[in-house]
């Protein structure tokens, strides 16, 4: 088994899931999602940090997905996302941990099937996929499926068969 | 006295310049620029997150001030710039340190007097104001005046002067 946090980006809320995966069989293991408040922004990306460091030491994930931002046609908010998202990773490479990258795309024809599926669609195989029931955030959600997307990635699954001897 | 580590933050280069300063009288404590090879995107960002961590608890300043980036109209060139700016800017947060944010307008303004002046019209009253000879690195003479830009701000000036209670 491997340990997967998935890390879903942004400067306001931060979704955060993690999952055990042996390329075939997931499990959920922890998901939450930082929510921001009125904090300056090098505030904001200290708590991000420190959050990440803290769920890590915690659950001891030992790769690290995150999504590959969308940038639009406006450059102010990319700096802001591009902020947060550096915060993120810092977090991971200073603990230790792969980071992989995957585009919003790839995570939706991962877990859904579909590049272009809607949110709903990915929390409904989210849910199915980890055996949860009830109320999922949708950025807790979105964190899940980021994780569920480097298990399902091939190369992924095929360092995991190597790494068990398959 | 107030120890202040200036940063010019970017993806391939950044400045560090360290000062002390009563807000009158500077003088140059440390300065050097960290250059990223070929590494990984989130390996950079974890060299600029550890290279200031570094600077910072062998030198322990006080105070971070770090240029606002300026965002042209490449969404995706802001993203990156955004990424190393947040890496920077969690490393002065995690250890302790109040941030601050200049434009590089403001920073021009500060050292040389005029807003649109060139690097090395800045270069110049960076050496000039910090009593340096010699050659100077472009991205470390930056660091430096961004830290420089931080000394000479009014509000900033007014706290020196409460706490040596002037």
């Amino acid at each position: 088994m491997t340990r997967i946090i998935g890390i879903d980006p942004g400067s306001r809320i931060m979704g955060i899931g993690i999952i055990d995966s042996d390329g075939r069989y997931n499990k959920h293991v922890f998901s939450t999602c930082v929510r921001m408040g009125k904090e300056s922004f090098p505030e904001r990306l200290g708590i991000i940090y420190r959050a990440i460091t803290d769920v890590i030491q915690t659950h001891q994930p030992q790769q690290m997905s995150i999504e590959d931002v969308f940038v639009s046609n406006n450059p102010s908010s990319a700096l802001k996302l591009g902020q947060a998202r550096g915060a993120a990773i810092c977090a991971g490479v200073i603990n230790g941990l792969e980071v992989h990258e995957y585009t919003a795309r790839a995570v939706k024809q991962s877990v859904v099937g579909k590049g272009s599926a809607d949110k709903d669609q990915v929390m409904h195989m989210v849910k199915i996929l980890l055996n949860l029931s009830g109320k999922l955030q949708v950025d807790t959600s979105d964190g899940l499926a980021i994780a569920l997307c480097h298990a399902h990635n091939g190369a992924y699954k095929t360092k995991i068969a190597q790494a068990l001897g398959k």
